[in-house]
């Protein structure tokens, strides 16, 4: 199906990321900045589209979730609460030469910042004996210059939903079981970093606390698998590249009953998208007991306070933009024997999802085209392209995933159709304008990335 | 129109806030956090709509302007080159007993930590000579740990944009004149801040940089004043609660050649909700003089590279939000007498746009509501809500922002119309439901804040 070798084929997206503006290094033209990404035009869009997606899904469509969007700078007490104070360290070894630090637990991945090519301590270093680093970023904030004002970047967007669990109990019409969702930036001070938006030091996250009796965890906790491997698969990820991996009681977290990560299989292998975890009611209890508010709801049936348990689906924008990036990358030879890079994105994500070409710039094809992508515009993400020739310019709407375009030509001025372009099966057929709408929408709904892959034959 | 004193109204509205779920204290459990605030179900809501607004405008609907998403942490070397490092200062005093800061300027409105109801020094302390104090947060970033990690969150999103200028014009088809926009949090470490969402350490951004040729900054200017201004009102905010203010000579940044700022009418008086400014080519000078890389556009013409101009609409999400809020907030005496708590939104903007309620919880209305509200779903924001009285019920949707309820009664059971309900108007009319998204689209592209205020009478 593809024609890449495995090896290349992170080079080759990271490539086509940056050529084509979906992901550029941040601050490039100092230098870049500590593995830290900015989307760019197509990227901010793709961005966007993933994140309202997720909010549709697990907001909009649904009466038992409500959305939140708490701040980034939380009370430092939210933290001491929810262990990261304490317990959010990794263990690390530095080199007392070069100054640079390492994950103990990863010496075998890590390089000498002196040497890229050698591991730590080939600057002839010695390495410290392991101790904890604290993942979270500190600042200060305020103006009163004590101790009193140091606070964390959140390294998660959940607390910030537990710690308003009362607010929202009070402020709205949620019963039990119900969620509460958010997407927000998170900041984690990773000590190996690395395959482009995978793992970075800033990331945004979009997670899900579903409130529930308890006992009735586990059940929920297979709802949610079910609804997010879905949620997935709809974004046009194919289903034989995502697999549950179950964790053992031993991996779980000292809170959690059970817990699955989502995993696609990366250029580097299967790697974590998503973990869906039922963490009890740890979270509620640490909070309630350090805070000393009760974070409880009242049952009905037993007339008790109540503390619910938590199941939590919880993603990265980040890393879910790259599994679609590296889903929908293909290199393929066409039917003429030529090759083209293209990118099989889902229509409902891609960035622009029609091109609206006049063959030529005279013959009125200009005025014609502005005047069919005015309609068009209502319904679809569009783009007018008069420039260059029309092989390059159906070339450019595959290298980033522009799943339509049409041309308005010479038999346009006289029958009134435009020819329609398919991104994925190449094929070309000529239709008429007032059709579009209803042709693609279909299209859109039906769309299906397995045969989206088949090349046609000659 | 209006039955509250101003003097009441900001505590109104951010009590309605609390109550009814739009913002809530952040980190409220542990008492609260510097002024920071959360975004409850409803504010998320309107926070989002507002968003996807403005880009609609800015991005969405034109050919001119593509979108970015740059990362909060940046190299340091970006607050060097733009003048944040060096110049981005307020002059504070210290009072050395109680160890508050205060700005030297404004110490008339500050207060004293020790004794709230006083002013600086009210604890006896002294106060020291005034000295600068840089507004970013400042942290530490990555794993080696000297002062090359030090870096800064961002405090505002334009630099980022500056910062890749020549990667979008590298990776993208836009030409002079052209607009680069982005949406992003930002943080300052004011040390005055207040009235709720206003004056926030924690804010996010809509910017929008614009590219034009020199000798042309001008008259965009003028475009984009016009531009905004228009916006302001399509989001439904009264068109004499907003003017211009031009700031003079005297008033301009350094880098400045014109600026206005949007102000709209707070309870507190005029206050600043946006700013435009011709930034002329400064910032991009500035990067490319500290980066060595140039920041130019060819100019087909002269054949000359030429830095080109920028004009910057500049405007707060959460400043918007207060806008829209308190612009929409109003008491008034219902035709029966009765008091009422209401926000006119503009319907665009309304987190929930129409309640659908069955009038008993029998005879089949709950069945006939859930099919009703399965259509109109597709089109509108619903909740649909069976408990309390169809009074309180409407009462809810009128301080929630709510412009439309339906009623499934008995009537409709007869006959399949339904009652449907106005907030502003407060009227009541029968109508068959399968007119209703054709009939509330109408309504919702027609919307006029001003008659929307008028009570009708008895």
């Amino acid at each position: 199906m593809s024609e890449i070798q495995m090896s290349d084929f992170m080079g080759r997206v990271v490539a086509l990321s940056k050529r084509r503006g979906f992901v550029y290094p941040s601050s490039e033209i100092y230098g870049g900045f500590q593995a830290t990404y900015d989307y760019g035009p197509l990227g901010a869009e793709l961005k966007r589209l993933i994140k309202a997606d997720w909010w549709q899904a697990m907001v909009g469509n649904r009466d038992d979730v409500v959305g939140l969007d708490a701040s980034i700078l939380m009370s430092p007490r939210v933290w001491e609460a929810s262990g990261h104070v304490d317990g959010f360290n990794d263990p690390m070894v530095d080199c007392k030469k070069c100054k640079a630090r390492f994950r103990a637990d990863k010496l075998d991945e890590s390089r000498c910042p002196e040497k890229p090519s050698k591991q730590p301590g080939a600057c002839g270093g010695e390495l410290t004996e392991p101790r904890q680093f604290n993942m979270m970023f500190k600042t200060k904030a305020g103006p009163v210059d004590d101790s009193a004002a140091t606070c964390y970047l959140r390294p998660e967007t959940a607390q910030g939903i537990f710690v308003n669990f009362k607010n929202v109990m009070e402020t709205t019409r949620v019963k039990i079981p119900f969620g509460i969702a958010q997407i927000g930036k998170a900041f984690r001070n990773e000590i190996v970093t690395g395959n482009q938006l995978f793992r970075m030091r800033e990331f945004e996250q979009m997670e899900m606390e579903f409130f529930c009796a308890p006992g009735t965890e586990l059940e929920w906790y297979r709802y949610w698998r079910d609804e997010r491997l879905r949620w997935w698969q709809e974004l046009g990820i194919r289903r034989e590249r995502l697999k549950f991996y179950e964790q053992t009681d031993e991996e779980l977290a000292h809170y959690a009953n059970a817990c699955a990560d989502v995993e696609y299989e990366y250029p580097w292998g299967f790697d974590e998208v998503e973990g869906i975890a039922s963490r009890t009611d740890y979270d509620l209890k640490r909070h309630a007991e350090v805070s000393g508010r009760p974070l409880a709801y009242h049952d009905l049936e037993s007339k008790q306070w109540i503390v619910p348990y938590v199941v939590e689906p919880s993603c990265g924008v980040d890393r879910c933009f790259l599994t679609i990036l590296c889903d929908a990358y293909d290199e393929q030879t066409k039917p003429n024997g030529e090759k083209r890079t293209v990118l099989h994105l889902h229509p409902k994500l891609a960035p622009i999802q029609l091109g609206v070409f006049p063959l030529v710039k005279k013959d009125g094809m200009p005025e014609i085209a502005e005047r069919i992508r005015a309609d068009l515009k209502r319904t679809f993400r569009t783009a007018y392209d008069e420039g260059g020739s029309i092989g390059k310019r159906y070339s450019r709407l595959d290298e980033i995933g522009t799943p339509w375009g049409i041309t308005i030509d010479g038999q346009t001025v006289e029958d009134g159709t435009v020819t329609l372009r398919d991104r994925d099966a190449m094929t070309q057929e000529r239709v008429q304008p007032e059709q579009l709408t209803a042709i693609l929408l279909e299209r859109l709904a039906g769309y299906d990335r397995a045969k989206a892959a088949i090349v046609p034959e000659a």
